[in-house]
């Protein structure tokens, strides 16, 4: 699987729910989503200009895409989690299982944070994400075409301790159009 | 990795959080328990009778061990969830990356099961089981030598549904022995 096979079988609508195992204190959260993958054209003037942002020629992006999610924590069921986020990725031009994320904002942080992604023999899209004070590491699979699954990791930026564990199924909620 | 090493890195005591996720009907479940691997030696008569029963010379086993947990679920705080189970390796002679493990109890039904397993180059453990109705996978890894994490599936045995996705995170709880 390439990054463009892998990004072509994540455009659509899915229900999600995620378990955060916060490690510290033991604790779980539950949150539910839809979330929406659409793609982008490299025409596209938010993928142009963060093309721009990161210094690469909009030509060497590979099948860009919005993500949009919005959900509910069973945290704080009146705080309503809702985002959006344009991701382009930059194949490594000599080594096509690897490559550069780009996106608009981090998940952690605020600041735009470039991501690393390389695809396992086993079709595994591994995605690590250095911050200032933490590093993400997420695992992203396909069960079967319509059921994806997602391990995500937040570690103290030094690598050695793990904050928060969280798992995604992520569910087609429609037909692919 | 192989299965010695794999098994060798999961002797010891683990404190475990695991959160299923029921998928038709969008349910979450969490579940705390105290999960125990201990190494067992292949003259133990509990890994001589399990061999018997399956066929296979007790010479053919690798890092045999035993699997002892005790929990609750937020489903049913007065119910403790508790168990062991005896667990044997047969490593396949001519593919050192998989084998089959012998248990002397299902997760899914109670009649004897045997597994098959396999390590991917990216160092999971991926343990298939067919049973009567149903088909698990268990993805086993490291995310360093102190917290074990692991995705389950549950399908039906034709492989077209998941019924039930789970994740546990499993952090060492006692320093290793």
């Amino acid at each position: 699987m390439d990054i463009t096979q892998f990004v072509a079988g994540s455009i659509g609508q899915w229900k999600s729910q995620r378990s955060a195992h916060h490690m510290i204190f033991g604790h779980f959260e539950a949150v539910r989503s839809e979330i929406e993958i659409v793609a982008l054209t490299i025409d596209n003037p938010a993928v142009i200009e963060l093309c721009q942002a990161y210094n690469f020629d909009p030509s060497q992006a590979d099948s860009p895409f919005q993500m949009s999610w919005e959900g509910e924590s069973d945290w704080d069921e009146s705080e309503v989690l809702k985002g959006s986020t344009v991701l382009v990725p930059i194949p490594d031009p000599n080594l096509p299982d690897r490559g550069q994320l780009l996106r608009d904002r981090g998940y952690a942080e605020t600041i735009p944070a470039a991501a690393q992604y390389h695809i396992t023999a086993d079709d595994v899209f591994v995605l690590t994400t250095e911050y200032d004070r933490a590093a993400a590491e997420e695992r992203i699979w396909f069960v079967n075409p319509n059921l994806r699954f997602r391990v995500a990791t937040i570690k103290t930026s030094d690598g050695t301790g793990v904050v928060t564990a969280s798992f995604s199924s992520e569910l087609r909620s429609l037909a692919k159009t």
